[in-house]
């Protein structure tokens, strides 16, 4: 039995009746569409591309099931022979998109899609899906990671993620971001991300004693216990932590690796932790910090010089709280050899397929991108590659740890004022000149067959 | 091979590492774990619960495959005794909790967990993960529900859900709220919600001419086409749909069911729609909307008499994008016999097992709300029932027509002040005494327990 996210059926249901309009009409030649963002969130100056890799993998195992058959001719929307078609179909199609952990800004294709019409409208739903939840998750924790200075960030999101794949692909998007760890012990599983965790509060309550709790657990990990210290009063539980920690240095060889502040002021309650640890000579005593964190919470924190050697970031940043949708689309840019654009009011798209070419600085930072034609004749690095051909994939996608290495070499080269949590001027985007050319020839065929449409129906012409 | 949804290692790593520790103490006593809200957010006046089912569900499979185990060895972390000791590792508890559906405030617990410690600990992440998901999201789509005025309201926001589960969960949750019907076809298979849909904007596209795209929707829909005519002029495009309505009548009995609009100002433009259809004799052809919806527009709308028959609501309710999170917790409230609480700094809690007695105003509604001990001698609606005993439910959980059900009474017994976009003054919620004497009680013994502690280090009492 397939799980649920790998269905068939995880789709819009007009993505269905769209297929047997398209079948009874057996038009079925070749659509492109691209997937892309139409304006980046307030508090976003980039974005970073993340979920190619869970794309390709839904691609390539596309099919429908005996039971999703059944269940769809049950709906009684489906005609048998289209129920039938859907036995052998399969993604048979070209992808090209953008390297997982590029940078990227509004209005540039991350994805093209170019198959038969049937599969190319058919993925939309799990395409965006994916690419929407992972692009969103990546383009938020990469700006704990830009303010961290290298400080240890850790994944500590699930809970509050919404649900089980948000949960696992936030831990995913977050690592090739840049962050160090994960507490989700199935994305170390899955993605082989670093997992850590080590208390509750409830631990520390099932104790009468709250130095009862700290010796248990430093017992169990002798090497690298990490005592949760806020459950009542934070300053005496680090004046008792000095304590313990020499006893069992001493009576057992046993270290304690780092304590954590989940609450109150974390800056002040580190400082006078670090201090109690200093003065008591457990110097070697890490402090770690979670709460409500987020990017601007961990600036100031590291801006203020807290003693504070690591971060748990969990909530606001798998949620994207801030801004917890792109405002983005997958829209048709081709069907037949035919370019053609949506005209919807505030929704306009650009025609055709599409290349983003990036011009670099004489530093090697970012210094604009122009929207071209695949095979026009620009300059600049072409940021979509091949992917897929023919419904396979071209080679084995990269390693995370080679997405992440990528994703740090992106943020290296990004212009200093884009590399900042505070409100950037627009990245310059250009529109070639071929593009705007086909652009002018699209609007007017499709206006001269609007006129014609009118008049067929006996209306006068727009 | 279990699904990443249903795997045992869906978990924060440091419930295992707890874990590890109780099981080298022996450690194993009853634990009573509750999850609330500790705050609502700016714009609810109340949450609704959603996510028993699931819970429950996750509850009765939950656990390792030897994959699993064999995961958590090669991490390292782990002892050979530990690792065995989770073969046989089953949730062997006790569930009380709110039907789903039912209306319910800050610091009220949803859910009660009672079972041996490990257990009880153990499954904290994904229990949260699944109550805050649903609740959220149900209490999200509630509030377009109240402002609707039993127009239909449909999901529509699979593509930007933050991945499969929560596109699921959310169309499960917003239906029991009072949605009508959801676009995710997986989750018509599902959970029997009628799924609905019919075009995108791609479709119009692949047609040279946008009636073409109409006649041939149509002629595959006879009965229930509904057509999107945003795509390049609305109001060109319903003068065109009067004709081909006609004309399809005429000659082959096809009807147009209704037309959906999706950009612009819709209240506008429904209204010029209208008065097209109805000039044209089209006065039985339905107006559908949707794009970038929220509770807050569709009240705008329904206030203003626009003309619009139902709507499509997706991102903003399925990512509940004005509250993306409940700050929500699961809280150790006794452990073998003794009532605790935590009392780290802006995150207290109550002691003990509660119970939440819900009193009624001589019209039935909603009065206020009183946090109890379970066996307190008060009077009031107990909300909490009986779901789970010794790892089993009770009985089988009610059908998702009669959550709905539940969640439309509920409603119907908000006072007025609450039934409201607009901010309301604080559901009043009283503290027994029984549960103010018991939390006297505990923080006594806790601070008793602290002194000695500090005694035994030498440290000063606090």
């Amino acid at each position: 039995m397939k799980s649920h996210s790998e269905s068939a059926l995880l789709t819009d249901f007009y993505e269905l009746t769209m297929l047997q309009a398209y079948f009874a009409q057996q038009m079925n030649e070749t659509a492109v569409f691209e997937f892309f963002v139409r304006r980046l969130p307030e508090r976003r100056n980039f974005l970073m591309a993340a979920g190619l890799e869970q794309v390709v993998s839904y691609l390539t195992g596309l099919h429908f099931s005996t039971d999703d058959i059944v269940w769809l001719r049950e709906s009684g929307s489906f005609s048998a022979p289209f129920l039938e078609s859907l036995r052998d179909f399969r993604f048979t199609g070209d992808v090209d998109a953008m390297p997982e952990g590029t940078i990227l800004f509004q209005d540039e294709p991350i994805l093209r899609i170019s198959a038969p019409l049937r599969e190319a409208q058919f993925v939309e739903s799990r395409v965006m899906n994916l690419l929407q939840l992972e692009t969103m998750v990546a383009s938020k924790a990469v700006r704990s990671v830009m303010v961290a200075n290298g400080k240890r960030l850790v994944d500590f999101g699930l809970r509050r993620a919404h649900g089980a794949e948000a949960g696992l692909l936030s831990a995913r998007a977050s690592y090739l971001a840049g962050f160090d760890a994960t507490a989700t012990t199935l994305a170390g599983a899955l993605y082989g991300i670093p997992v850590s965790g080590t208390m509750a509060h409830s631990f520390i309550q099932t104790y009468a004693r709250e130095t009862d709790a700290f010796a248990a657990f430093a017992h169990v990990f002798p090497d690298n216990a990490t005592l949760l210290i806020d459950t009542y009063d934070t300053e005496a539980a680090a004046q008792q932590v000095v304590r313990i920690a020499q006893w069992l240095q001493e009576e057992e060889g046993i270290r304690i690796k780092a304590v954590r502040l989940d609450s109150g002021d974390l800056g002040t309650l580190a400082y006078r932790v670090r201090e109690i640890f200093d003065a008591g000579d457990c110097g070697a005593i890490g402090i770690f910090a979670s709460g409500n964190l987020d990017e601007y919470a961990i600036q100031t924190l590291v801006e203020g010089d807290a003693p504070i050697d690591g971060f748990g970031v969990g909530t606001r940043m798998n949620t994207s709280a801030d801004a917890p949708f792109l405002d983005c689309a997958y829209k048709l840019a081709e069907y037949a050899g035919q370019p053609c654009r949506k005209r919807s009011l505030g929704k306009m798209t650009w025609p055709g397929r599409k290349q983003v070419f990036r011009q670099y600085d004489a530093h090697g930072l970012m210094h604009s991108d122009l929207l071209a034609l695949p095979d026009e004749d620009v300059s600049g690095e072409a940021l979509l590659r091949p992917v897929m051909r023919g419904g396979t994939p071209l080679y084995a996608l990269p390693a995370l740890s080679d997405i992440r290495a990528h994703a740090r070499e992106q943020l290296a080269r990004l212009p200093p004022a884009l590399y900042s949590l505070e409100p950037a001027p627009k990245f310059p985007l250009e529109i070639s000149s071929g593009l705007q050319a086909l652009t002018r020839q699209v609007d007017e065929h499709q206006r001269a067959l609007a006129d014609s449409d009118r008049q067929r129906w006996g209306l006068e012409a727009g």
